[in-house]
């Protein structure tokens, strides 16, 4: 997988290609992270990108030309073009998966108070990171390519992501390491029993019990039991987890 | 405004800190960014910070020492401690705004499968930057540093916020810049009238026919008049905004 970022700050990404986990997927040539600075394309005096907006307001509007000639300069039949707006799709563990398919991801990071909106005819896809606003889309692109890279085919081991928070559909279950007492605080009985059996049932409780506590609305689409079910609306109900 | 991140990757904030915003503001000091490496408060040999989840399992645990070490070293009786987690509460702007009056904010940015469930019961606040897994809580912190600190008084021009999307509760009307026709695309033609009522009218409309198409779900919250109410209803049954 290619990864190219539209960007006024190139040096942003820096750091997210440093980070252990994608640094070393990258050194093994899993995927490669380019990124362009579209100011290098501008046809404007002293390499402006942007102008004031019509019709008045505050703030500066980044214009077409730059934008979309290094677009042009990148884009193949085989890329997806992504424009980060607060105005898209809201991302998530799903489109992270989807977009984790793809061959060639183009980023789109905006800056200064928003873009020309004719630059959105000339995308695929709108996403939005969340529901606040950010100085510039830079943020949400290094989010998203952490979050999308992690699911590319060997960048971490196989099995370490089938459990996470979300892959499951539900919230990840406590998880304890040493000591067995942290000053005064225990690791649960059940953990240091070595019964697997007794240790997945537990895990499995947790992770509906903390759906059911904080995040309520993942409960209808992950696939639980009758039984399941049951077990959450109870502790919905008690307002706690079981021990 | 001082704001402390408790990483294993202090580089990842190299490019928070360059972006021309954060970087202009900082320098007039407006607050401060400060990265402690909880690496170096280890009582275990090389280094250690993680290891393997009682009861068993995949991918190595944050253990309670270092971190909490590093955490009670910076804290303060005017902190605020942010756990970063996908088991937290979603971050949005309202959230943005809160945290931006407060007088130190201290980011927990985990790596690796987890971190000790013990850890939890030491923070203020756990959020999450949305629903999808990231290698790490770096690119969380990095984005709601930047959400936060565009909102610290004197890091953009007043105004320059106002009408951003969710500020007003709505998602943000269509801008445009020159030039007034771009390969035929033309900007619409209120916005070169010079008439500002007209203008504020059509941007209003926009910004209320937007959020009606792609997020109905804001429309509850933003405060419309009956009539804009209306106007937002007619959208969505049509399915698409006004020229």
């Amino acid at each position: 997988m290619k990864i190219t970022i539209l960007t006024l700050f190139p040096e942003y990404f820096d750091g997210l290609k440093k980070t252990s986990i994608i640094n070393r997927a990258a050194e093994k040539g899993l995927f490669e992270i380019e990124t362009v600075n579209f100011r290098e394309f501008t046809e404007q005096k002293h390499g402006h990108v942007d102008d004031s907006p019509y019709g008045g307001g505050a703030g500066m509007v980044l214009m077409c030309q730059p934008l979309l000639d290094a677009l042009e300069s990148v884009r193949t039949e085989n890329s997806t073009v992504i424009l980060l707006t607060p105005q898209g799709e809201t991302f998530n563990q799903k489109k992270a998966e989807e977009l984790s398919l793809k061959d060639h991801l183009i980023f789109i990071c905006g800056h200064y108070e928003g873009f020309d909106e004719r630059i959105r005819s000339f995308v695929d896809l709108q996403m939005s990171l969340g529901d606040f606003v950010m100085t510039g889309g830079e943020p949400a692109a290094a989010a998203m390519c952490d979050s999308i890279l992690r699911l590319v085919n060997g960048t971490i081991k196989e099995d370490s992501s089938d459990d996470d928070s979300f892959s499951t559909g539900l919230l990840e279950y406590p998880q304890y390491t040493k000591p067995a007492d942290y000053k005064g605080m225990k690791v649960p009985e059940v953990l240091l029993s070595g019964h697997h059996a007794n240790i997945a049932k537990w895990r499995r409780e947790q992770s509906i019990a903390r759906t059911a506590l904080h995040r309520p609305d993942l409960l209808e689409s992950a696939g639980l039991s009758e039984k399941e079910m049951a077990f959450a609306k109870e502790v919905m109900e008690k307002g706690q987890a079981p021990e």
